[in-house]
């Protein structure tokens, strides 16, 4: 089959792997018919993680049919369309039976296109069917089911969710690329006072607006308008650099939330002579995607509208293009890239 | 009256000044029985906190009777013995009606003995006393309700409660000084699998094993000991250091709380490259005393032993020996220092 | 003055009576701009509170301007525009400091129009001014402003709060009369899936459509839609009979949460046989008020839309007639019935 | 093999039935070194469970080894010593995923020696043994290990945890049998101000006393004696009939909480009337066995003692008289009764 090859840093290519095949029974082969790029493939080519060996398949969402299961699986078959998800979850060990599968300490996590080959390919090896997957209903279109995978789930649990967003607040989401965006789409669940997005980009400004931020600034404007008051309730940080951190701690309000999702390759500093007293509360954290079965329905029923995150499709084949594409999404106002099998009619 | 007077960084002295009299017809005006040096009067003391004034009182903790009160007291007279609040709490203010009295809007927060004249004197004026102040039972001895003004509230609110220490729990104090020692005693209450004290200090940790600490360490060889396992559920930062602050990061498990209660004269570095993935949540904040009612039936009821937190007894008059003891007593041991009105017979 | 007071079972007159004057010194008085019925109400005209004594004023809502207040009042003064809140708050002892001033000890609780001279009259004596009244800001409107005394905070507090209401949710609310939908307004903020209205009246199942709720159904159709799917996560009851909490018992998910805002006459029939197993929690309550701050700012903020359970309105002294509209609202389809002082342009 | 055999209401006997064999690919054989009788046990013998079919082996609690898996079983092997968990859970359904196993809809739930055949036999079939059994540990007694089938998880999840028992509390438990009993023990563990047992048999209250109870009472005096103050902050329901209930209701503090664990054969009356205005909360629930890792560890951490709560040994064989001592505990102080493979040398 064809997959994208991690070769060393900033090397990549579309080459032709052998097809995975079952190791473990509890595993099952996905045929691929969507899949995207993420914030972190963009890190791991560029060799942010030298954990990653070369040789390896990148890529850890996708959409796709169970095409062969080990005989441990027991809830999916060949046939079935599932969302691959970007965790994979033994289901047995104690993280993963307080719901922490991020943090499996049962030989998943978030390995998928790190540890082992991943979904940036015709196929792939998923552990742990029957946790690591989610059923995909007929009527869900596949450029809404690979959100599920790791974007939507990321936003509500790392960023709504931890930080606590309710009705009334004010949040500012600082980083406004596809997981600040997403995460403004589920804070309006609560009906939050106004959503402030913040990015240096214009053209991601203009997406923040559109997808239902109240305001969208730039950080030094952002900073003033929102010190004007007690400031944020809460603050998602979705940048992931040490700034965005630092201002993230200048805006939240005594007794306010910040969460952070952004993915950090240093440290920050974390002005403890200023905040030791203010009451705030930081919190960390890797998805879990024990909200997806939740976030499923919202789309099922209509809760949720989200299919402005995704601006471009193209064929599986073209997946060098999508990292190009998605890579200058600050200045182009791409957001998430998503990759089909049987590309459908152009769509804009 | 006589009290200890600042006269600008390193200079106090135990001075004649104007007796206090009610201002607002909220206030109170208490003779004081008891009273004790904080970590923060040492960094008052120094001209670490630039706002506070030359020729104020200093001290926020007190017990004593009530000799006279504004037209607007409801609920104290004359007579009453009552514990002086370290946060003073108008009452009406939003951040009062959510019980976040430290963040008080309306005239109060920490402002005893930093914006206006504090309780190391023979008398003090009490703002908003029906919210500042809390009846003594007769039974409670001056030592331990001195305790209740800040140090108890504090070690539980700010800590213990913030870090959600549980049964079962592995938790580590860092830092064995009197918050630390209280937080050790406070986390007791929910049968903790063991709690690690940290510190420099031979004779704190000493003190650490002494109040129920399973175990006292020095910094080194707790990491190495805590980090055997998958790392510690709360830690409980009761320095303010930041190489204090840096330890709590290291040695938390994924999903961990770190409290932070350490007063910081600096900041400290977050290694969010390490962090971001490991679900933790770190909590600031300056105590707002709410639970006082709920600690001062927890002593009533004989729940709680806090007297060996009280190490040395000097008369109101030596309350520049106090500091130097209190100051001394990472060398000697020495952890509250309490001052009393009416020195009882010596007792050890 | 006139006002309508309360002469035994079945029988109410508007009459002249002494004018209020201050008796404690946190007192003030209002002058009442705007008043309501509340369901409550009718049970007291019933009889069905023997503890109301005849002679009382009725009434326990209103907006009004201060034009006296006690000494011992600081944060009101006459001129203010105020809500007066249905419950009465000391602010200092136990419940109160907790924030549920529903139950405090020290003299307040909900007491006007049912144990001191209430709001259906010209003008009222508000106990503990300060914690008992919140300004209103010019801009909201006489019949927004007096849903806060009560309905608003109670349908947040007791039915959506109690019920924990989250996205996705199936909520079902049962009565829908004012508090209920009321109740389904506020739900509406966290992004149920669907919220069932269930009434016996098909011009309240019509209203409760107009609010929002995504269906509105007879009791047994009902049961029968909601029970093919596990069964509701969230019921609010808000009509305040055994029948009605029993329908609640039968359509609650296992896990799910049963939320009882109704006032109940009498026991009803608990079929722990069936719940003991279920998960199920219960809860009852009486209003705080302690969430009206935060609606007030919803409605500033433009996140709620409340007019439309207004449907009539009347002169103050009119008092009689708005009882007989509010109590045939389930045949007629009237909600809230608002008295003003100065009858403003009729608006249909 | 020999087991437990019913044979319609009020009759069982110890009949040779065929040996367990594997079924499902998931299930997992063990031999039962140790089991119980449950209260739900003499139930199910009286008749009070219809949906118990005759032939059914009874018996849902034991700790064995294992003999034979599934191929689906990954993480039990033949020779291990497990907990057999009273809940069988699927790990896969929605309820699983929240860690809801008593509501499994994929198979599981409460099913052993009611919808399958039980524990009280030589040998049983375990479906779904990944996430139904735990290991134990070799230094864990069989006697405490059997508690943790069912009656510390029922006794903490039901009781403590839903009940949200904390320090400082007064906590009422109605019914000192052996749930009762374990609840006072969980309760322990977050320090309540004081433990009030209630019971009719003096010598179940003699049992209260010596498990840590503070005070242990016939009804009527603890109504008196808990209504001298504000009430209950926690009723633990464990009798599981009307008037105990009632009693729950009746003796609970505004604000505070019950939790039923009781297991009822009949409706209750819950006195709305009352109640509507107490801000009470009133859980009920089936045991999920998801807090038995953690009581496992707290085990074997040395902070709970729970010997005292096994009265009586009896050789497998023996099971008929295990349920005659059992069923006459109210009078005669028996706890729980554990039958043993190997019995042990007589303990007294």
């Amino acid at each position: 089959m064809r997959g994208l090859v991690y070769h060393g840093p900033g090397r990549t290519s579309w080459d032709t792997v052998p097809d995975p095949a079952i190791e473990e029974d509890t595993d099952a082969i996905v045929r691929v018919d969507a899949t995207t790029v993420c914030g972190s493939d963009l890190h791991i080519r560029r060799g942010d993680l030298p954990e990653v060996e070369p040789g390896t398949v990148l890529g850890h969402e996708a959409v796709g049919e169970v095409v062969e299961t080990g005989r441990g699986v027991h809830t999916r078959r060949p046939g079935h369309q599932v969302i691959v998800s970007s965790v994979s979850a033994c289901g047995h060990c104690p993280p993963c039976r307080d719901a922490m599968y991020g943090q499996c300490r049962g030989g998943g996590g978030w390995i998928l296109g790190q540890q082992i080959n991943g979904t940036q390919a015709e196929f792939v090896r998923v552990p742990f069917a029957d946790s690591s997957t989610h059923r995909r209903p007929p009527y869900l279109p596949l450029d809404e089911a690979v959100l599920l995978a790791e974007l939507l789930p990321t936003a509500y649990e790392v960023g709504v969710r931890n930080g606590h967003v309710g009705p009334g607040d004010t949040v500012v989401v600082v980083g406004a690329g596809p997981v600040g965006l997403a995460a403004v789409i589920l804070a309006r669940l609560y009906s939050p006072r106004r959503i402030v997005a913040v990015d240096l980009s214009p053209s991601r400004l203009a997406s923040a607006t559109r997808m239902g931020a109240h305001a969208a600034e730039l950080p030094g404007r952002m900073v003033a308008d929102v010190s004007e008051g007690p400031g944020a309730d809460v603050v998602i940080e979705a940048a992931g650099d040490p700034e965005s951190f630092l201002l993230a701690t200048r805006v939240v309000r005594a007794g306010g939330h910040i969460a952070n999702i952004g993915m950090h390759g240093g440290p920050a500093t974390l002005h403890l002579e200023a905040l030791w007293r203010k009451n705030v509360t930081i919190s960390t954290g890797q998805v879990d995607t024990s909200s997806t079965p939740w976030l499923l329905d919202l789309l099922a029923y209509g809760r949720l509208t989200v299919f402005p995150l995704v601006t471009h499709r193209l064929p599986l084949g073209h997946m060098e293009d999508a990292y190009e594409v998605f890579a200058h999404g600050p200045e182009t106002g791409a957001l998430k890239v998503v990759l089909h099998r049987e590309l459908p009619e152009p769509s804009g």
